[in-house]
């Protein structure tokens, strides 16, 4: 996972210790050394190294609790770290300081499809103007998500079948050696699992499975509290799961995949089919007004009650749900959660898959099962990569 | 895990001691200390004590590797571990040796819905006749599988659908306090694979699925090397899987899950029909002479090339392989093994499998995919119990 440049800390106490300041803020020097299993003296001597190290500075007296005052340390107000969540068809970035908050955003439609010399070339770029613009003066780290699968070790992307010339192409090492700092590749749906699970709904859950329906459909998995990315790195890739041996042809060349029947360009396609034949009133006016049908109008559609829009993602949430049962059958996860473009179909979607899900799965599996909608939305995957980035600068031992 | 007795090794040093002498056999002490990552001295000085402890003895001198002689030692020739087996309709025992090599065996038929008192009073017996036959004086741990889910940590079956009575029955609590030892409860599908993965064809593989095709149909699950058994002790209960929405309806309640499709009942059911509609002459032979139509039969009957026989086999690999389909492209798993009663269906099934799954799944994850038969047979199950008694007594930490 690490790049050619070492990351700043290495081992697990000053990880342990970078962490619970950047999930907690100012903390006291007393605090800390409580709250880690080490010997007293080792995590003090340690804070002092980080602090002489630039990463910590000292934040003033902590509040009294009677005897000799702590002091408040901190993280250096300098760090940064560059999140990038690389869709389909879109480039979002996002800097953040040590705590992962935004300092600066920035998001742009771009192909994937046109390549990684072009995509990264353009990242290169957006980075280069937020620099300018006073976001960093110099990066600790760079997480990144991609639409495909990903060898997370090798930090390249593996027979991606949406991005044309990435497969194998050094993404981590190109990106490090211009940015001279450790940089980090995962899949995108994964970078949006580890988001909602560090700043979102999801918080801290073991067994946790983040559902993305967008375009495409895929799923990220937390398991025991850790991302599994499986033998290839393509654990998750669900949307060619087969629903019906005799249904839409899938661009993969099965028939009746997931993603064939449902996703965001299946939608697209079925309100499209449904405003030309007239049967939905609301998509066939968005039609005449000669704008491209879209999810959103569904959505809106079905929002005024057209019969149509609510029978085309009912349906939708009915496929998506017998996947699922299936899957919570599989894996017994402790939570759910449903995020992605097509999460903008509100709570018709949730409701069906949710009683698909409770009427279809092991009742042991469901009786404590949330499944519930992703409380970061959009932002879910640079959060994610955030996150990502931040581990690896602080020292983060992959198992 | 533990019961109130407490393993005699506790620490991961000792665990990992005990268990290369367990998986090596007699091995040098100087091997060991270069083994292991531990300071020499360290290693030396817990080798004394296991000695001391009577877990492990001296057995002579080592082959000469130049220098001073290193001493072998091995694990005590007295140490027995009880290995138990739960199925449906049957208990099946072993006692081993600190090797977990057999020393003695026990089969009989046993109606798990008899209820628990009357079954472990019978496995007490069991016991209780092995140890007057002499194939143990005392137990270092027991390990014992049931068919139903197992709340692992407490050691209780959790909600079990086919074993009435024995839901929260204290198994683990109840067969300690009778036999003095430290006793570890799992489902019967998570020890044939870890039967399997330590003794049999997945050795050390890291992400293994071990389906096992029974009179019901569920799947163990290693993820990174470890078991793993989802939030409430059901993970891999994939016999209720939805394959078909108006297809036979199944003992859950609901319609076409894989059980009621395709499962040892089930083949039981269709080759019953079969024999009696007149459509398969070897089934119909069986039925005339009198005798139950089994799994077997239609197993010998496909040998002999009855074509019903040979369809009913292949339809239902094509069930078993579209589920499993879906699971390889969720899991990415490194390995999976086909093992329980209906694996004696042979090669026909198995290429059936095979051939869905590599049709159905992401190239990328059956690219390097192994699907084979289950090595252990009918003992994976007593072996995986084995294991994880020998890991409880020889001081495994779960994570």
């Amino acid at each position: 996972m690490v790049a050619s440049v070492p990351p700043p800390a290495a081992g697990p106490l000053p990880y342990h210790l970078l962490c619970l300041l950047r999930d907690r803020g100012a903390t006291s020097r007393a605090e800390l050394a409580g709250q880690l299993g080490d010997p007293r003296a080792r995590v003090l001597g340690e804070i002092d190294a980080l602090i002489a190290a630039g990463l910590v500075r000292e934040a003033g007296p902590a509040a009294s609790r009677g005897g000799r005052r702590s002091t408040l340390v901190e993280l250096s107000p300098d760090l940064r770290f560059a999140a990038v969540d690389l869709g389909a068809s879109s480039i979002d970035v996002e800097i953040t300081d040590g705590r992962l908050e935004p300092v600066a955003g920035y998001s742009e439609p771009a192909e994937i499809r046109s390549g990684p010399k072009a995509v990264l070339q353009r990242l290169g770029e957006i980075l280069a103007k937020l620099k300018a613009d006073g976001a960093y003066q110099r990066l600790q780290a760079i997480g990144i998500g991609v639409p495909g699968p990903v060898s997370y070790r090798d930090g390249v992307p593996v027979s991606p079948p949406i991005m044309p010339g990435w497969d194998r192409y050094p993404v981590r090492d190109v990106l490090a050696r211009e940015h001279a700092c450790p940089v980090v590749v995962d899949n995108d749906v994964n970078i949006m699992a580890i988001g909602e699970r560090h700043g979102g709904v999801a918080h801290s859950v073991d067994n946790l499975l983040f559902l993305k329906l967008g375009t495409g459909i895929g799923c990220g998995i937390y398991l025991g509290g850790e991302v599994y990315r499986g033998t290839d790195g393509c654990a998750g890739d669900i949307g060619h799961i087969q629903l019906d041996g005799h249904g839409q042809v899938c661009a993969c060349g099965n028939v009746g995949c997931l993603e064939a029947v449902f996703s965001g360009a299946a939608l697209t396609r079925d309100a499209l089919a449904a405003a030309r034949a007239g049967t939905s009133p609301a998509l066939a006016e968005r039609l005449a007004a000669g704008s491209p049908v879209s999810a959103q109008d569904v959505a809106d559609g079905a929002a005024e009650g057209d019969a149509t829009c609510v029978r085309l993602i009912r349906d939708g949430g009915h496929q998506v749900g017998t996947v699922l049962a299936g899957l919570v059958s599989f894996i017994n996860p402790s939570m759910i959660v449903v995020g992605g473009g097509l999460a903008g179909l509100g709570h018709v979607l949730l409701a069906e898959i949710r009683s698909v899900v409770y009427r279809r799965s092991l009742p042991l599996a469901t009786g404590n099962l949330p499944i519930v909608m992703s409380e970061l939305g959009p932002r879910a995957g640079v959060v994610g990569a955030a996150v990502l980035a931040s581990d690896l600068a602080y020292g983060r031992q992959e198992r």
